[in-house]
């Protein structure tokens, strides 16, 4: 017998109607012979109400009480769709997470789970109830509620497969599976039966926006077989695993893009001035994501640093960067806004060197300027003018032959 | 360094502006020199709005599931006071029923407190913090979630004066205090300095609506001074107590009326076929509530059993007993409705037997019909037309003085 663990976001349980077909979803896979376990997240736009009710009381609510107040979130949920399942005769049990035994860290907000206690949830499955368990938070050894910040309830799905060892983590979504690429902007883009688990991270990270990194992670370490399929359907989605198991000849297997992206450009009048060190240190001291790195030095013996950043975060860090001219010791500071990056993903990538060269050359012949370049072992990432991301996504897709 | 508990109803913290006067008020009692506990319901509707939910679902909710939903009713709003006092800088943890210690008997929607824990409440007074604990819920000693019925919020502030040996326990409300009779019927009425345990229960029972009678019954079993105030003004509300501390020469206390109460009347050919016992059992397992019961028996040898229950009950009343008939050895049944209950309560009536004859013909005078009396050590109660009740009420003010 069988143990799945099916995951529901936040818009798979916005309704009351919804919240009844995830039931229905979990019965069907419970008369499929498995044991069930159910991790829902807060119901649609519940975690907006309560996060504007504290933004009402003051701009900078304690870490302590937000967990307090967003963990309702999830146990609203759990507590209807366990009422759901029992109506239609069908035992359950709805579990916080300190009911469930999930362990963190004592950090709130962002907590990291330590450890899964999982002797309650255990025996409600040998009762043969489906357990339904709020994603997204935990508890510490002193008792304190925690959350687990974004992509928390992917992560609680993930943690509680791996520790009960289940035989295949689903993670019901809005999309019926991974894409090759964002259908809405290529509406060639098809959807993907399989993918290893670091395409998926590279997928996740280059903005995909259907699994968050983290659980892909957790997955990964654990080897547990990940699901992204689409809540309340009955086909199969795309299966996550450390190995592929059907014939794949593409090299090529997914395309992420991603805008509001800028590019900061930092030059030294002298190579041995370039204290970069002290550069990256002060940014991350102010949570400043830094994305791609290139660095340069010319023959004159100037050197020269840039990075992308989130648009939005292009201020402060401009304003980190002048408090700390002296110290990292440059001279002068330059940005470029409407950027966006476009990567190709694959697996295959690692054996076939003339990849990149294929991407460079299809977007070149296309008169789309390529600004900065980044590569890894399974992808390669473009920057190029914002305004030429979907097309050169389109391009892309065509170029690698992703539709067939 | 004496120790209060405060507790807010829904209507208190119904929003984002009384939560910060809520916080104001346990602000102020802390700066008198108090060490401070708050206990809290769920905001105004909140409640309301998650049993629609429930019932959006299935009509007849699990009653496991209804706790866990319910419960979080109150962490909502422990958690957002919390805030608040935080953003003032006042030190102060929120706690849900579970972290607070408040262990209950294994019955879903209507549990009793067996012990509470108060190991960590205390920790957080000893740090100087403002401690809000989650009204009206608690958890098993299996780690499930209950909640403690009606007045439940009122329990738990009680139950933890008393395990704490609190110097005063602060019920605060939207009324100002306990008054002779409801001022909204009877202008005339006045608010009470004081009144003891036993007058508070004859009134709680009595339908005057401000305390629910197992909170009085927990403070009198513990002696907790008990307060009925305003949430956010300053002035002190009724002191109910064990002994009147001032002179009070009155006998007559307070006057409680209720309406939509419907007699029923069973007859019996012969007085040795009647099994009351049957009706009453039959009745309690329905759990139809039976107020005041008279039996007679007449010359004739014919015997009868009037008793009042409230007009809702009526229909399912009858049908009980109809389908006992022939058991309880009946021949006749009979009801009036449209009738209502006045009573006056005071202490001082066990030395006083002249008390309910001055009722009875303060009634008679104005021509109002008494259709049924029950009294107790401490009250008088009658049964009178529910068109008669406010003017019975408004004559009983005027004949015991209650407005000096």
């Amino acid at each position: 017998m069988g143990l799945v663990v099916l995951k529901f976001g936040g818009t798979s349980v916005s309704t009351i109607q919804k919240i009844q077909k995830t039931a229905e979803q979990a019965i069907r896979e419970r008369a499929a012979g498995n044991r069930v376990i159910v991790v829902v997240s807060a119901m649609g736009k519940s975690t907006d109400k309560l996060v504007q009710m504290a933004g009402e009381i003051t701009d900078c609510p304690d870490k302590r009480e937000m967990d307090m107040l967003l963990s309702t979130g999830e146990q609203v949920t759990i507590s209807l769709l366990s009422m759901a399942l029992k109506a239609q005769g069908v035992p359950a049990t709805s579990l916080t997470g300190w009911q469930a035994g999930i362990e963190t860290e004592e950090v709130h907000s962002n907590a990291r789970i330590t450890e899964i206690d999982t002797d309650r949830i255990k025996s409600h499955l040998e009762n043969g109830e489906i357990v339904i368990v709020a994603g997204f938070q935990g508890v510490t050894c002193e008792g304190e509620i925690t959350t687990l910040g974004r992509g928390g309830s992917d992560t609680t799905a993930v943690a509680l497969a791996a520790a009960l060892d289940a035989t295949k983590c689903s993670i019901c979504t809005d999309v019926d599976g991974v894409y090759t690429t964002d259908p809405r902007y290529v509406p060639k883009a098809v959807k993907l039966s399989q993918l290893t688990y670091d395409e998926m991270l590279e997928l996740a990270h280059l903005g995909a926006g259907v699994l968050h990194p983290r659980s892909v992670e957790y997955a990964k370490n654990f080897r547990i077989p990940l699901e992204v399929r689409e809540s309340h359907g009955t086909e199969i989605g795309t299966m996550i695993e450390e190995e592929m198991t059907v014939e794949n000849t593409k090299v090529v297997r997914g395309i992420a893009f991603e805008d509001q992206m800028t590019r900061v450009t930092i030059h030294w009048e002298k190579k041995e001035d370039m204290r970069m060190a002290k550069v990256f240190t002060a940014l991350a001291e102010k949570k400043i994501d830094v994305d791609i790195i290139i660095q340069g030095i010319t023959g004159l013996g100037h050197g020269n640093l840039s990075f992308t950043i989130q648009t939005g975060d292009l201020l402060e860090t401009l304003a980190v960067l002048e408090a700390n001219k002296e110290e990292a010791g440059f001279s002068k500071l330059e940005s470029e806004q409407q950027l966006a990056k476009v990567s190709i993903v694959g697996s295959g990538m690692v054996s076939n060197p003339g990849v990149a060269a294929r991407m460079f050359e299809a977007l070149t012949e296309q008169k789309i300027p390529i600004k900065m370049i980044s590569t890894s072992e399974i992808k390669v990432s473009t920057v190029v003018p914002d305004r030429k991301m979907v097309e050169a996504a389109q391009i892309l897709h065509d170029t690698f032959e992703l539709e067939k």
